[in-house]
């Protein structure tokens, strides 16, 4: 099940503007429906919160075992996607955050979804995961 | 024959903005001028309109089913991409959407055709379904 | 020689806003200095005028047979590509127009010549064929 | 329904051997289970028999239109390979015939499935239509 | 757990020679020492004996279901490897098998393990998923 | 009209073994049934014979002139390819020769062609210009 | 040494807006320090004055000259770039005009510089010369 | 250690606007937690101050040996891009200033890192160093 | 420095013929020239010795290890290539073994070594990691 | 002018079998007929002699140094190919050695020459650079 619990995170180290992108080639979670395996990449950008004023970031290896966290949940595209936007908005209340899934597919159809918070630029929500 | 009742939604899960691409990399139609087959991609973006005002999404199973409906089809490219823009835009009335069809070509020419619907980011309507 | 008389159009089927991208992949013509064929792609994206007010699209058989009659004329890239521009902008007279020409080159250089009619989005004008 | 009947020669032009490749990328048949459609490339490679020998070649346009038959047509991956294989085989007696077809997949699992006629050279067994 | 209760077969339709090759691009187990997920790719080849033979195929559905009962499996790559090659040639006994995996790899180290069965050629061996 | 008068040669600088790849990615050629373009790629192979025994090699301009001269003539594909086997296997004797030719081919289906002359290595035969 | 005397023109073609793109790939010049040669790709970009008003584009083989005439300079990347730029905007006094070179590097850096004249669109800054 | 005394200037050349991009493909710092070796892309791009009030640019043989002076630091991956944010800027005090780092990632996921100084172009802070 | 005390095995899994193919896309080591880092990829391909002979298999983490103690070892390619073959066939005493490293070279020249031991497949030696 | 007096060598380091692959990507020398440059890619590939029987290696910085001693030397394609061929078999008495010339053409021609001394393995022959 989908455990923001095992989020942790790290004061950001700076005050000076700067964005993170973190790419999860191989994550995977069930259709709802069908109980077959979906598959995915899983982008996650976010601008911190500057750190005197209490901002953080997410720590990578707590945002590795929460994407795990997805495995054996029956859980829709969508749902994944505004899911972990959700959470981690929750966590770190940055200044923005784009979450965006990029899905291999079923049937011939291949689906993208992006979820943003805050004010992303429009070049962070449209850039897919291959540049 | 294009079938706008194979088409079904389901309730937008949010309020909070996100966007929706599918991508069908197997569509063929017919020409209507010589009955010979055409194949192409059809890209569909979307932003659905926020779930407690009453917004859909087109549901993925669906969408194959659509269109499928128009292998046997004699139709130009165009009338391709604009029927399928109207019939998702009166089927979800989204907050913007985006039509894009990408065809192999005959001659040595190929096409690309885009049909919008709404306010659509520049950024959804000129990038490739490569992207 | 470029035959513009060689150019069909059909009325544009709908008012609602759409674009419309032909790629050429098999160009060619001769240079003027010294006859030997150059060799490139032809990339021609437009938005016709509304149907209702009497907009009109290039037919795609007859573009072809059109793009076919200056394998035989001697002609720099830059003459290629406003003869298209201007020949194709007053056919249709569209909202916009873009012609793109792109070459394989001579002597270690490749060039690319794009020349607009109208109020064309900048994402159309300075887009590779290859996207 | 598959047709051989539409399938028509032309006299091997040469006694030197040499060797033909046919590329169809935009092959579509049904799958007999589901009625949904497969999409794949099928690729034909032979060499024929010496033209004064009474050798033949399948000619281009009439192997278009007999791959073309099988756009109606519930039929295996496996029956699509055998039955090109011999029906090309009958048509043409070459001295070795490779059909390899390559299935986009369901599931996440693609298929290619290649039968031989006569004793092709390995290269021409393994080499997949990408090269 | 791998299960190879799930596999079916289908009687061979032939008896002239032809190879079958499914790519599996999806394809998840645990690994026994740390229980994080693996990712890889997993390709099997085979010819099968003659229909006329009691030869038969391995249905693809089937093959689907069964790599996906990996997928909460603590297994060593090499064990993967070995356990399906095993399994499907008990099942088939076919001519000849090749099963190749391909893993994302950890640690910044990629892996790939081959397992024959039979007198597979040369090229079927050594040839990646990606061609 | 393809004129071999145009070819010329230079005596083989050495006597010990080399081969030269000449790859013409600028070919045109015109269709005898429809009048129409054709456009491809002519690869040409050969080890040529030594110098001191009167082994002679085609001259870079004069090859180029000469496959210029197919651009207005309507001939096949197969006998575009044995046409230059031919007319360069009598020009220059060699060791060994091969022609390919790559098409961009018509409604859906790329061709190539491969003529032999002598006894050229398989891996002469079946690399494709792109390597 | 670069010698802007090998640079000729011709009158714009037209007064309608056009942009003009030469990709220059085989560029190479040497170190001022070591003495080693520096090996890169040279991107011109402008958009020439209209012709009813004295505008001119550089003429392409003299531009490949000219190009050619830094083979043996010891120069700078930085001063290539600048010197290409402050060239060609004397000769043309083009609307605005980018010169980008890709250096292959040293050391494991490879580097790119972009000067510009006037003002140039930011889409033709910022893209690479492979697309 | 990181050390900014490697790092040497010299004096912008000129006055005219112009960018400068150094990729340097082979970066290698060490994991804080871990000691184990992280890999990565860094990239720098800028815009120096004018030569006439002073301004300069990072010499490329001294960026490359501060950048070499990171292989045995403890250090994590916004740490390298900040620091060398800061000290690229005190060094230069450029007009603007971005440096990406694109790391190859551990367990699963890959991260890139962006930090500005200055009033960066948005093209040159989401442009991937592939490009 | 290399220490083959790092490298641990397990016993061959089977009987049965199978291959292992590692690869490293991270590897480092130093000049011992210059002191400047080298940055490459190693390959390790072998077919271990049987299980019930006492065949072993390296353990892919302790290769892991084994490989980062060559980072701060000043030493040649050839040596790095030769190293790691002749320490990992005292190690499993394998049928056969194949080490290939790729270098990303300097001044402009990339390199390659291939050490084998034992009879390894021709197809083994001489593909490249990226396949 | 090339000078085999700028090559030096080291002993070979083992007597076990092994393989050295260079690959220079920035050559350049002058066409002898046009005085223009020609740009290509230089790969030597060879086997030394075993290291106790006096076998030898050329060393990569003198080989580097060597390759730019044909920048201002008028010379055809087959001659650098044949020279650096018999310049390297004369320096090192290889067991087999394989020089591949790759040349980036002109007036639409690309090619490549293949030299060969004693008894190179055909998959060294055929191979390309890119590869």
């Amino acid at each position: 099940m989908p455990d923001p619990a095992l989020l942790e995170t790290f004061p950001t180290p700076t005050d000076t503007p700067f964005t993170i992108e973190h790419i999860a080639d191989e994550f995977t979670s069930l259709c709802p429906m069908t109980g077959h395996p979906d598959f995915g990449v899983v982008v996650v950008r976010f601008e911190p919160r500057p750190g005197s004023g209490g901002g953080t970031c997410v720590e990578l290896k707590s945002l590795k075992l929460y994407l795990q966290s997805f495995r054996d949940e029956g859980i829709f595209y969508e749902a994944v996607t505004n899911t972990i936007r959700d959470q981690l908005a929750d966590l770190m209340d940055p200044a923005w955050l784009v979450v965006r899934t990029e899905w291999r597919g079923r049937g011939g159809i291949r689906s993208n979804i992006v979820a943003t918070h805050g004010d992303a630029p429009d070049s962070e929500c449209s850039r897919p995961s291959g540049q």
